[in-house]
């Protein structure tokens, strides 16, 4: 772009660091640790007034192939079965080299995070699409718990985040090369016109780490019309685009901007992402089935991938509901209290009685319990696919549990193109100089579809490259790692 | 952006006029029609040596809803209807407005081309994917009797087509308005040093209308990345996306840029689009079947959209048989001698030969045929919801021609987001001043399958729209038509 406007050569500069580092969630925290082990100066900027975005609501599962936890299971697995999953998932449009390297330090982001102080539950779970069992739960089921440790150990090298800090503007030297950011100082999320203009200089690059866009409804409308505000989002209110935007006003390339996951899991009787999600992914979909509630029939696969189960769903035009027993709750260590609670999830003592709540055809559900029952007893094949997990029961052990289901916004699968060093490309397909990229902002990861737990995956793998890689960018001219 | 870079406000343009329209084929020549009618200057640029893009190239089909042709011909159709089929092909991701306006506006923009002397021939047809017989066939089934009385009235109007003129840059003014571009005249493709560095000021505009980016390898590849070189394209190789860049680098917004897509009728035994499609599309297709060579048996609803039809050859995996028998091509009044000669197409005395030449199981090929002209004969609805075409009569008649079909990339649905004016919006949705765009380079209208024949009527209304909204934007103001 030729611009005409006033030149800033008199640019102020009111700070000056080695790196800025856009995002306070997993992806932002790790390339902001090695970056500052690395022996750079970093300041982390985050628009809200909490830390963390997205990252600190997540269930925190980890995909990682090859670990420990899996061995000590007798889990046989690998970094080519799970890139394989990743691109059957993604419907063979991933940018297979990134995939790659996901899969291929998964396990060591995993074991980063554990020695980091990071816990998980001691037990793996075969996550929608996964072909083996490789999701490692956090703590709590929570990705506060993998978020808290990381935080503690930027604080402990000398690093804190600058909260209430929101990007306006990548600012490149006349190079081309990124070499500050503009940002409103003490902004108040949303009021766009609050807190002060600073422009921070960033001598080394800046990396962008802000999370994607599923509730930036006119940008998510742009590319899926329909996903309009009737729509709900399992995002926080403030998941929105802007950091995405200012990339692309810089050059850099959008890759997968239509392909946007919708949660198979979320629940219409609740706002976000809730409280429903946990028992429909970790007990209903894995430890027992989701019916029509007209036919009182199963129609899908509910161990497959969320694209996948969310397009049934939405094929069959109305929320449906997943039901689980005592014994599938028991089976996944999963605590339900919450959604009972907040009456999310209501318990039956009978399949008649959870029939007549839901408008459910009595015999025909009696019928379709026994039937899977039937197929799980002579351990027959799945009619749906289904992968039936070991230690499987009979889904008969009152009480009965049920949940309505409705897909919601998730996770947008596109966004900056990188490559499998952190760095930002432009249309051209040249790099950026200075500007860096991991986890939700970046796209073609993951392709059509995202595996369920490969979030945290992609931004500790991504965010730790970006990290490194940038406190190795001197004057612009890359190093390799 | 920040930019540091030198300003340009000392920049010395070599030429002014009106408007500048970057590309001369149906959208381009609309355009520069209308805003030339409009008594604006008007400088029409094409970067290669020849006029007319893809358009001349393309069969020239025209689908318009609710023509004298189709009257005449006893087809009831809707403008209503039109919108329906290609919101249905294009799975709803389309901008419905803006589908809208091409069906709206389908029938006055075929009487436009007809005014201005092109010429039809005397039916319409149901390509696959409408639901109404409403593709009406240009003269010799090419794009060029379209093309060519469409620049002869231009001509008529003083207007000329600037070749090897390359668009270089967008030139934007301190108020962010598109006021000009930078070309490089004299360019020879593909050497991109050819030329010379020239500014032209657009007083009031720039029209882009530079078509898809089917044949860019690097930036396809970026949001599909198995659409490497292994596959062919339909599309001349200079349909490149470096119009496209110049858009998004000042501002503008892509969308569906994921969404590309594969001709279902290429055939892997000739380059480019070739002769093939034509037997494929307005013989086979509609009057005979396509089998999979291995099995000798059906798979697929022939008259499917595009997008359905070219998935079910992939599924398949190696290039699929389609069928005709004589009978057939005298019912389509397509000539075939071009693709007997070139041996895309091959004839045979029996069904026997032709199952020995493509390695079909003879038996099975027999009881196909068997099968689907007993259909026929029965009125049976057919097992592919095939929309079987009045007068279509059982395959039996020698000689039997055939044609390996594997799919090519065509069409790039993706492109610059517009909104019903032709007005370019950015990244926020907001319009870019004097920027405008129409045909193939803009995105969101087809949403994730293009309907054929529904190209040349969206390159002909927003290729007006773009036209004569330009003329009216005086100093930036947009004013509405």
């Amino acid at each position: 772009m030729l611009n005409l406007a006033n030149p800033t050569d008199s640019l102020p500069w009111q700070e000056t660091v080695d790196l800025v580092v856009v995002g306070s969630g997993f992806a932002g925290l790790a390339a902001a640790f090695e970056a500052k082990s690395a022996g750079c100066s970093v300041r982390i900027l985050e628009k809200m007034k909490g830390y963390g975005g997205n990252s600190v609501i997540s269930d925190g599962a980890v995909a990682a192939a090859g670990t420990d936890m899996q061995q000590r299971q007798g889990i046989a697995d690998s970094k080519e079965q799970m890139l394989r999953d990743m691109l059957r998932a993604g419907l063979s449009l991933n940018h297979t080299e990134l995939a790659r390297t996901v899969a291929e330090q998964s396990k060591e982001a995993l074991e980063w995070s554990i020695a980091l102080g990071a816990r998980y539950q001691d037990r793996v779970q075969a996550f929608g699409g996964h072909s083996r069992a490789r999701s490692h739960l956090a703590h709590r089921t929570s990705g506060f718990s993998i978020i808290k440790p990381m935080l503690s150990a930027c604080r402990e090298l000398g690093l804190d985040i600058a909260t209430q800090h929101k990007l306006q503007r990548l600012i490149c030297n006349e190079q081309g090369r990124v070499c500050g950011v503009r940002v409103r100082e003490g902004y108040t999320y949303p009021d766009r016109n609050s807190g002060v203009p600073k422009n921070i200089k960033a001598r080394l690059g800046v990396v962008l780490a802000a999370g994607g866009f599923g509730n930036d409804l006119p940008l998510r409308r742009t590319q899926v019309p329909d996903l309009n505000e009737s729509v709900d989002s399992t995002n926080k209110p403030s998941t929105t685009g802007e950091v995405l935007r200012q990339a692309m006003a810089v050059g850099a390339m959008p890759v997968h901007l239509s392909w946007i996951q919708l949660g198979p899991w979320g629940c219409p009787d609740e706002k976000g992402y809730g409280v429903g999600p946990g028992f429909a992914s970790y007990i209903a979909m894995p430890y027992g089935i989701m019916v029509n509630p007209d036919t009182g029939r199963r129609f899908m696969n509910e161990s497959a991938d969320r694209k996948t189960r969310a397009d049934a769903i939405l094929q069959v035009g109305r929320p449906c509901i997943c039901i689980a027993d005592s014994r599938g709750v028991e089976q996944s260590g999963y605590d339900i209290q919450r959604c009972l609670d907040k009456g999310v999830v209501r318990g039956f003592s009978d399949p008649a009685a959870l029939a007549a709540a839901y408008g459910i055809p009595e015999g025909i559900l009696q019928e379709t319990l026994q039937a899977y029952n039937d197929a799980l007893k002579h351990q027959a094949p799945d009619p749906y696919q289904k992968n039936i997990l070991p230690g499987s029961a009979a889904l008969k052990h009152p009480p009965y549990y049920a949940m309505r289901v409705w897909p919601k916004v998730h996770h947008t699968m596109g966004g900056l193109q990188i490559d499998t060093r952190a760095r930002v490309l432009d249309t051209k397909q040249r790099i950026i100089p200075g500007l860096f990229a991991a986890g939700e902002v970046t796209g073609g990861i993951h392709g059509a579809c995202r595996l369920g737990s490969c979030a945290i995956t992609d931004c500790l793998v991504f965010g730790r490259i970006a990290g490194k890689n940038a406190a190795r960018n001197e004057h612009g001219n890359h190093r390799a790692v």
